[in-house]
């Protein structure tokens, strides 16, 4: 039996998630039943990383068992050619049948993109939250100094997440802006639910000046999600990197 | 009277270009029909370029005429949010009586995209004219500089196009390159039916290696369209800007 480590990209917008659910076109189904046709036969995937409905992936990376003897160079065009456009397998390679994408991950990298602008833009709604009013760059960076480190960061952990350790270590957390695109870049060994997007919601609101950007390290120490402010919505979140 | 000019974005993926035509969704029967119920009258407009079916615009000029006195500091946001998410209205400004975007304008830049990567990207397919071939900038630079400068386009119209005086100074060609995504930034005073489209299209055919570089300049001296390559496909193509 070979294990297969793919790495998966996809446009969220039209899937009710990463995971299967009845009733609900996912991610999962939609890459399970197009490995199964390519295959042969019934293929169950694992995971590194489920993302939420709306959420979009450049590197997301699954497993998968076979004992079919495909090459691996001609996997990705095989397995992309199945797939609707939304989908596609830019990597293939083989791993130890021992290897798991999500429990063997080191770390993860997020990019969440923030327009601000006053009318929405026709290329960006699908990928970017669009908000219309102006957000201070260097305020959202002081806010982003509280985050990074090796914090408890329950503040930043939504409802339905376990939370029993929620201690992770943010190595990397950059505000670039070009235009009126803001791209936070964010790098953790692990991430709470929806935790990027907690984080986003409250630097923008540093960024439009309605919270001080200390307010940040004490939403953290408050250990308690109602001293957050809301989730910045899941378009303009996208899992870049799974790193081994 | 007043005379508007706006300035307009749109995803051309769903349209069938610019211009009115009957049967079909396009960018101007959508702004009219929408300005039409935001002002109260029948509005026409009369616009800069009329890009074909599937290329996109970040600024598109169009103009209209009405005695509605509505703040333009307002109109973008108000025409905005009655459109659909594929189009948008991002400026508003009031011209001169005798203004005419097509024929007051001084120069127009386009950016053409191409992605080279061996299976297609589910984010950039709308957007993109994917290749699975490798590319070398260096030798599509080679093959620009010989397109820069005042000369006898004609090579480069494609049929359909009035060709009476094909002779245009294109001012600027820049090719950009980061990882597989690959960027023609192109200006000129003016350009023939599908021209950007024409030259992108022989310069992948040098970047690939299959034309020396030179071959640009005497496909143009041949003054015949039947000497150039293949025209590029129309999603990689985008109206940047309009001057005047």
């Amino acid at each position: 039996m070979r294990k297969l480590k793919l790495t998966v990209q996809y446009d969220g917008t039209d899937f009710a998630g990463y995971q299967r659910q009845p009733n609900a076109a996912t991610v999962q189904e939609t890459l399970e039943d197009c490995l199964s046709r390519c295959l042969g036969h019934p293929v169950s995937l694992t995971a590194a990383s489920r993302t939420d409905a709306g959420v979009h992936a450049l590197g997301q990376v699954v497993c998968l068992e076979t004992e079919v003897g495909l090459p691996l160079s001609a996997a990705p065009t095989a397995f992309t050619s199945a797939l609707p456009s939304s989908v596609a397998v830019i990597e293939a390679e083989e791993v130890d049948a021992a290897f798991h994408p999500r429990f063997d991950a080191r770390g993860k990298q997020y990019v969440y993109r923030v327009v601000s602008r006053p009318v929405r833009s026709p290329f960006l709604g699908r990928y970017a939250w669009c908000v219309p009013y102006g957000l201070e760059p260097e305020r959202m960076r002081a806010g982003a100094a509280n985050v990074v480190g090796r914090r408890d960061f329950r503040s930043f952990c939504a409802a339905g997440g376990r939370t029993e350790n929620a201690v992770r270590d943010v190595t990397r957390l950059d505000i670039t802006c070009e235009g009126d695109l803001f791209e936070f870049r964010i790098e953790a060994d692990g991430f709470l639910y929806k935790m990027v997007r907690n984080i986003v919601g409250t630097l923008v609101e540093v960024g439009r000046d309605r919270m001080a950007p200390e307010q940040v390290g004490r939403i953290i120490e408050a250990r308690d999600r109602r001293a957050a402010p809301p989730t910045a919505p899941p378009q303009g979140l996208c899992l870049v990197r799974v790193d081994y």
